[in-house]
């Protein structure tokens, strides 16, 4: 039995070239949508490792090609980040699974790749190179041109120079030439930038299209939410391969100072509990720990309950006043209900729910609930359906419970999941898998705010019985008014608009507060 | 403005060890799932590549933890297939990005990924070596025990022995040990195993489980399908890097050749038309193209119009007689429909959509279309309503129009789609993309095969007017005949059964026959 089977191997850089649709570039109209979403995100994480209120210029210009369809354009984004040090340049953006991205810490990008991707699709279509300009704030300004060696996974450096930076700019500018359908990626593009306003009101996000057409998305808050910060593992999430990694690395010299050292939330107190618990000496070194031994050890963390939950404190979400901030400017609804979940976690990843319920209004009539989602402040715009969002509020949530049916009554839902590990199912970041308790943290969001949304339907519906019943006494108190003036003799009947007017201000205020709280 | 970002670069296999989710091992019941598919596909592949009828035997035995829950297994996976070189095992089974599937060619696994993650996976949950026994049939049988270096990506060798191989068996058995939760996962591996054996009815596939429940899928034919045959890109698929690829290593002396050798079905008179079109020398050395030539050549190629579509010769669909074979058996229905589309292309990978229709008979009556989803013979369980078909069968086709009402009848809709490329959206290989020449040649297929169905259903339905028309005559024809038979002064009424045997005989074998074709 001779085989004939050719065994090769290929680097990551052609890996995700030849597998480029599970990152989002499978064709002209995708690959433009998510060219200007993984640039906007690196951008605004660059800028809020800095703390700095981002300011992005997104331009799209047609170069050659159809005006309507497929055509050449060059791509500029530019951002006012902390920029990337002049020598770590070309890898940044010229070898895939180099990156910033890989420590645990909330962030928008989490693959180390969609800048990338959006250089390397580029150079596919057009087979030119792109150009870098970064600084970061210091003295000088890095200008490179280059390309990616798909076949080697390395930057190719075509030119170099330095700048004097007299004004000590900081941030980063990238443009390249790249193919793509803006006539049918548009709509997803300008949605795309509306929502990611919608969940960052602190940015300014300027967007040039092919046609010259200038779409402003201003700052509505000066405020920032605090950062993220980095966080150790939590040992109900760490593996046998993270434990390993931190045993070769360690310079612990027992487990108890093991412990405390290198997991989320453990101190010499627990610490030690739990070494005694599991019978293990605190006195061990680390190093001698055979391979059972972290077997046994990564077992005994999972399983051991007087660990402190992860701290929710390294996150950053948006905020209730932030989130309801956005929620009103886009979609002006007549009540919104938001609320944020204690920090919670899943796999030992710290997670926040944040949840808007917007209700009447603007907010259109289509006949379903209309659903947001944002994860790590970036909103999610396809493969609904196959997120745990849109399993929770079509499965689990029985609207009725809150006086609402979402088939005749608008209602739009705003779910924003934040995590140092968003659990996506795909690399081109659609949709969050079904964690059992990302769906339960979301489920319980959406039960809250939808208690709040009921007491205000309740109460409208209240005020509304209350005006029926008032339009029955206007009918016939005058009546009953004129029957019993008459019945007793009088001339003149009781005066009834005083009455009508005094129940109408006990009811309608109520409502006019409760909308505006 | 200091920055304190963090740039580093990790390997393929802690990419993948990482993100974890995004190749389908997010938690102890999807990642057994996806171990028994991976491993199960493989060996299909394996045994495929010889054009041997697969024999595949699949056990967990259940080592320690939860009998009900998270617990772990002992998994082997053994087939009949054509080995893998002594030589080349460890770096197949313990290298990310190294395999046997990067070539053009039709095959169940398409990212080299799987079987490696499921090592992988099981090495994070345990900590234990793998065993990798194979031999191609000649003198040897190689057996290592080996582990993965993930930070590294490299295979860590730790025993190897060769065994004689008198019997001159051929094919591989993996073992190794991993975390799972089978009492969940038990109904779709179950299901899996089944609808594979559905797609491939010339498979013997065993499996026994934990609990020692034995499961045997018997191949039902012995023919195969003419196995796939690797192929060329062709020219319409063609982007700029992979013909700089082609320029870089071609012996090729001019364009003329270049084109005619690398290129798939461009002959020399096609070839020729084609560079006097474009304007280019047909004795120009290909290596003497410059970068903007490429882009010229490539925009020239997917413009052209003369050149053949490419040849589905290459692929190695079910065929109908195959399909209705397996729809058959595991479905029961009452009438079958199967269509085959001719071969057909999507951004220049050849492309063959089969389709059946099952209705009636053992097909549960649910509420809504049953969907089945194949890709290149293998069943695709997860995120259904994200896929393409699911698309076509919920949004394009209306199924009133073949006289069906799929909410109140029973129908089942079996989907396989071939290709040297299948557009998987996820490295887990769950759902397709919905290229639109992909959604076309679905959409086609069903409308074919929804007229054979509507052929039956019509007939069915006339039968049944006619048989209320029977009934009619059945309870009216003896009131006119004894009314007759008064009225023309007879004693004696004509005999009617005759007559309404006759009907019926007319009548029933029609739909019957149909019912059986």
């Amino acid at each position: 039995m001779s085989s004939t089977t050719l065994f090769e191997e290929i680097s990551p850089a052609d890996f995700f070239y030849r597998n480029r649709d599970i990152a989002g570039f499978s064709n002209p109209v995708r690959a433009l949508y998510s060219t200007v979403r993984e640039l906007v995100e690196n951008s605004l994480d660059a800028c809020e490792a800095g703390q700095i209120l981002p300011s992005i210029y997104v331009r799209f210009q047609h170069v050659s090609g159809a005006v309507d369809g497929v055509s050449i354009y060059r791509i500029r984004v530019q951002d006012n980040g902390t920029g990337v040090p002049g020598e770590k340049i070309p890898l940044a953006f010229g070898k895939v699974l180099y990156g910033s991205k890989y420590e645990l810490r909330q962030s928008r990008g989490t693959f180390g790749l969609g800048g990338k991707m959006a250089i390397l699709y580029g150079q596919i279509t057009t087979n030119m190179p792109a150009h870098v300009i970064s600084s970061q704030g210091d003295g000088y300004l890095h200008e490179y041109e280059m390309s990616i060696d798909i076949q080697r996974n390395r930057p190719n450096v075509l030119r170099y120079r330095t700048h004097p930076n007299e004004k000590r700019w900081h941030g980063t500018i990238l443009e390249f030439w790249t193919e793509g359908d803006y006539t049918r990626a548009s709509s997803k593009v300008v949605e795309y930038l509306k929502q990611t306003a919608m969940a960052n009101p602190y940015a300014d996000i300027t967007f040039v299209d092919p046609r010259g057409r200038l779409y402003v998305f201003d700052r509505t808050v000066k405020k920032m939410p605090p950062p993220a910060r980095p966080t150790k593992p939590h040992p109900h999430g760490a593996d046998v391969e993270t434990v390993q990694r931190l045993v070769a690395a360690t310079d612990a010299e027992d487990m108890l100072s093991f412990l405390t050292k290198h997991f989320h939330r453990v101190g010499r107190r627990i610490a030690g509990r739990f070494l005694k618990e599991v019978g293990m000496n605190p006195l061990q070194s680390p190093k001698e720990l055979s391979p059972e031994g972290v077997v046994k050890l990564v077992a005994a963390m999972k399983a051991f309950e007087g660990f402190l939950p992860p701290d929710g404190s390294c996150l950053s979400p948006l905020g209730k006043e932030l989130l309801e901030a956005g929620v009103v400017k886009e979609l002006q609804p007549e009540f919104t209900s938001v609320t944020q979940r204690q920090p919670s976690a899943y796999s030992g990843y710290p997670l926040v729910v944040e949840v808007g319920l917007a209700y009447g209004g603007q907010v259109p009539k289509t006949g379903d609930v209309i659903l947001y989602r944002f994860a790590n402040k970036i909103p999610l715009l396809y493969d609904e359906t196959s997120d745990v969002s849109w399993k929770v509020t079509h499965g689990s949530v029985n609207w009725r419970h809150y006086k609402l049916n979402p088939l005749e009554e608008p209602l739009a839902v705003v779910v924003h999941v934040c995590s140092t590990k968003i659990p996506y199912k795909t690399v081109g970041k659609e949709f969050l898998a079904d964690r059992p308790e990302v769906e339960r943290e979301v489920l319980n969001a959406l039960r809250e705010a939808g208690r709040g949304l009921m007491a205000y339907l309740s109460m409208k519906e209240r005020a509304e019985r209350d005006r029926r019943r008032l339009d029955v006494y206007r009918r016939y108190l005058p009546k009953i008014a004129h029957f019993a003036t008459r019945l007793s003799g009088k001339e003149e009947e009781p005066p009834l608009e005083p009455l009508f007017a005094k129940v109408a201000r006990l009811d309608n205020p109520e409502v006019e507060e409760a909308s505006r709280a």
